[in-house]
């Protein structure tokens, strides 16, 4: 018996991976006398990847990346033109307004009256309490969180936090690697709601996938239902 | 009759002023070709305090600010080499390790026996899990909050998250911004530690401290004391 409904927001409940791309290409044209814009997408892909260490998830840490990537691939020739251009587009991605996925609103609501919605973030606490703000859905969620990474380990403090019970627990999200997996290994459900745009990083392995049980859904929308058949 | 006690994490459980102080004389060093050190700091200092609103809190933050300002300060006259030099200065300040203030421990551990413990920072939740984790003293708190602002309404949302009363709450911390006006406007209690290295963002107005009640100690060791004599 489901209680409590985590929910991703990220591509779950509002479209984000779109502004990495818009700002992807845009870096390949300010950098466009480095080289092609595909070798620079590609190398500024592998230095977001490799920082995910040292600076975690969300804007800020692309953008600490596609400075250092900028210097590197000009090879420290990088004016001060290009730079501001850098800042502007960062500037721009941190302001960008919340665009919610289709549905999403009517969805919460349905699912409030039934559940406990938690909302389970993961980047830095300013940029998503902003998106949260401005998105309009914050009073569908009982449970805010805004977590470094969602690991198992997170997962599990959450719910002890609120003294919550991981089989009375289902998550909702877009990232196999980071909705899905953990949840199931900690006991609890998950539905897995592919999104087009998800970032490679957030895909798993086939092997990963195998072993594991969850539903599939296409839309949000299918959300409310899907719960009512599986009572 | 106090139950829980938030305890703010930066300058208050472990030095932290120290490395942005440190980073910004490093700072003016790069840039010693575009201006005296001082000016340099100065200028730096504002561009950090106006960009809150783009990125919020932490070393992230500071990161952006920092190349923003560098690009201005030398009227677009960066090289690769100072840019890289900023970057390492960025990666060393995550990778800092965590100095616990003295006394930390013992105080915890004094305090986790009787009270509810809820670590209450603000910031990027990358940058501040990984700090928890590497102090060694998760285990004494209860609760772990990583905020964007230390505002009333975040603390009420806390604070209501975990059906916790605010006349039972007491938050300890080196911001009278941050961690004693808000609480005291919501009904808690507070003790104020004050650090000598608190960053001037952090300081409250005359006006404002002159019309509240709350209690100073010198070092987080005399808390338990000061809690029972609260009895």
């Amino acid at each position: 018996m489901i209680e409590i409904i985590g929910l991703d927001a990220d591509d779950t409940l509002w479209e984000n991976e779109h502004l990495y791309h818009q700002a992807k290409t845009k870096f390949a044209q300010i950098l466009e006398n480095y080289g092609d814009p595909e070798e620079l997408i590609t190398r500024l892909d592998k230095t977001e990847v490799r920082n995910i260490e040292f600076y975690g998830y969300g804007i800020k840490s692309f953008a600490l990346s596609m400075i250092e990537s900028a210097n590197v691939l000009s090879k420290g020739q990088l004016t001060g033109d290009e730079i501001n251009k850098i800042i502007t587009e960062i500037k721009e991605m941190m302001a960008a307004p919340v665009e919610l996925v289709a549905g999403a609103e009517e969805t919460l609501e349905k699912l409030s009256t039934k559940y406990d919605l938690m909302l389970i973030t993961k980047g830095d606490s300013h940029e998503q309490e902003t998106k949260i703000a401005h998105s309009g859905i914050a009073r569908y969620f009982r449970y805010l969180e805004v977590v470094g990474e969602k690991s198992e380990a997170s997962y599990r403090k959450i719910l002890s936090q609120f003294n919550l019970d991981p089989t009375r627990f289902l998550m909702v999200g877009n990232s196999l690697r980071s909705d899905i997996l953990p949840v199931l290994k900690i006991g609890g459900q998950a539905v897995y709601i592919p999104n087009a745009q998800t970032w490679f990083h957030e895909h798993a392995s086939q092997e990963e996938i195998a072993e594991v049980e969850y539903a599939e859904l296409e839309h949000l929308s299918q959300l409310p239902e899907y719960l009512e058949r599986l009572k």
